[in-house]
């Protein structure tokens, strides 16, 4: 039996591993939730799963059928997080923002196996985050479903024989316009994802492509690769979910339908390929694209690897400025085209490189930058 | 230092192996090979590998620098597969035919590590041969460009969550034709693959399917599949070598040139994919197809199910009455279309349940047919 802790429960990424959990009673148990705004369906979850502890986003109390530990606002995140009372506890940091990267901490110190969706974990901290995992010595597997293909097609592999990654990007909603054509786009017609469902916030990096410059930098974090080893490719179907090429001309690709329910398991049950409930790929008929990523359409690719270069606080500049300006567009404070304009002024600027790089700067600066930008264009 | 004997040393397999040898010469030194018929070839390779023991297909002696170990004939064959002094000993077997059934076995009884790119060592006696190396405890390690990517694809991974292995197929050269079109189609017209550099006969059964046909019964060998676990896929661009799928339906495919010299390589190094000189596949503009491969298209894979399901000494029916086949059709005796009218002509004979399935009857079975076919079209 997997003991579960679930960050982030009635996203998307939550919802899909619940399903795996409701499937497969035998192997999992659900012991910790933190829940969002959606007060209705965290009642609902709640008495399905009948978790130990539960994590709060609002003050509002629930009339619940049995007496759960409970915590209300961020203090509760942690205090999920910390939780522990078994011995194979695995948990499962579905958060979206950098809001999810203090949970990861707690989690590994409590020696939990972290199965991360939170792509801010990696990001802003990758350095940090790397080393506390080396010295609890917890797992960390990742749960896109870039990364996840890159970890099965590493499977069985030498670290030493891999010549490069190759990370697939669909290309977002934006993709069949030029940069001319994306001046005055709608928040509804960015967050129209050609082939994947997911939240709104990875919907927009979605169109920015900076979401692909994140799964770049956290490649370099999840498999000890350095940034020249590390490609993109557009790939239009979001069938190849990514590939590894090795010393030998090998490529290996890992192909499957655009469901995450298939990343999920494979990071809950990491190494395995057990059954799940999945749409299975019809190959007949299929008709695969691969096109090269222009850096010049999709300038916030471009920044991830300038980040990366300046590194320490600069991925946390990267992050936060990106987080900043895609809620200001989603609120319709500013145009698409002032995202990336937004993070290119903040990951330029010299001053940051006299801020020390550890885990408490890493934050206060994220909420710095977000407050300031927020403030400058929110009015 | 690997000590390399390699039967059928001078066909395209063996030159490529050679290949290897030539620009790893730490890694690899030639102990054993057998030649075929072009002396002037043979000689120079010789002398350049300077093998301890050398089988000659024909009878003419020639000078050489240094004085190795010399057969003449069939025999030397044996000989060469016999021959035994080193510790890390591995076997190419690059012959065409039933031929290459017989090196095989005194190969793994001489403990060598098997590399296998004759077809018909477990086309034909797939269950002796399995047996054998268990017995022996010899690695048995397929150098098709096909199993070398399930192979490659397998690494790893655990043999009970394997949904099904998916053989690539390019269709060989007559895919875009109807088999209303194949009446009265040359020899020329068939040894035009669209894609591969390959040898006649390997050539002519890639044409008519037969080749994936060999290649599903071997995969059921290599890989201890159960055949309703081995399905193929029309893919015309070759660079999709083939696929692995699992139960979560994750499907692991290997991609790559059209270069037999990743294959060997693999082999040679398994499980390593150490640096070749080889050409990388160029992934931007890539267009991949995959198509269902008709069985009323193409009879021959189907024969092969069929001879499969009868078992036994049918294998050895399936292959001897194709071998035959070819061989007529290559010496123009007889048509296109009669290839498969005379397998299906013998695989559906009763006689043969009566054989007993050993490797003595094997053999003399398969020369029987052979020979019979041969009289009865060939003049």
């Amino acid at each position: 039996m997997k003991y579960l802790y679930i960050v982030g429960a009635l996203g998307s990424i939550g919802m899909q591993t619940l399903d795996i959990v409701r499937n497969n009673p035998y192997e999992f148990k659900v012991v910790g939730l933190s829940v969002g705004r959606n007060i209705e369906l965290a009642k609902k979850i709640i008495e399905e799963f009948k978790p130990e502890i539960v994590a709060y986003r609002t003050n509002e109390k629930l009339e619940l059928s049995y007496k759960p530990i409970e915590y209300y606002g961020d203090e509760g995140l942690l205090e999920v997080s910390k939780y522990s009372k078994y011995d194979n506890e695995v948990f499962v940091n579905a958060l979206v923002g950098i809001s999810g990267l203090l949970p990861t901490v707690e989690a590994i110190k409590s020696r939990k196996t972290i199965c991360l969706a939170n792509k801010e974990t990696l990001v802003v901290a990758g350095d940090i985050i790397k080393s506390m995992v080396k010295e609890y010595n917890v797992p960390l597997i990742p749960i896109d479903s870039e990364h996840s293909a890159i970890l099965q097609c590493l499977q069985g592999e030498k670290h030493d024989e891999v010549k490069r990654l190759i990370i697939t990007a669909s290309g977002g909603s934006f993709r069949d316009r030029t940069r001319a054509e994306l001046v005055g786009v709608t928040k509804d017609d960015a967050l129209k994802h050609p082939n994947w469902k997911m939240g709104s916030k990875i919907t927009i990096d979605s169109a920015s492509m900076m979401n692909k410059g994140f799964e770049v930098i956290e490649a370099h974090y999840l498999f000890d690769m350095p940034y020249e080893k590390i490609d993109t490719i557009l790939h239009r179907e979001s069938l190849v979910h990514s590939m590894v090429e090795y010393n030998d001309g090998s490529i290996k690709a890992h192909l499957g339908v655009s469901d995450m329910h298939n990343p999920i398991s494979y990071a809950l049950r990491y190494p395995s390929h057990e059954k799940i409930e999945i749409d299975r790929l019809n190959l007949f008929g299929l008709n695969l694209h691969f096109e090269e990523l222009s850096k010049d359409r999709y300038p916030c690719l471009e920044f991830a690897y300038m980040a990366a270069k300046k590194g320490g606080i600069y991925y946390a500049v990267l992050n936060a400025s990106n987080e900043a300006a895609v809620s200001l567009f989603l609120n319709d404070k500013i145009e698409f085209l002032d995202i990336e304009k937004i993070i290119y002024e903040e990951i330029t600027k010299d001053e940051y490189s006299k801020i020390e790089y550890n885990l408490d700067n890493v934050i206060k600066t994220s909420y710095e930058i977000i407050n300031k930008i927020v403030k400058k264009y929110g009015d």
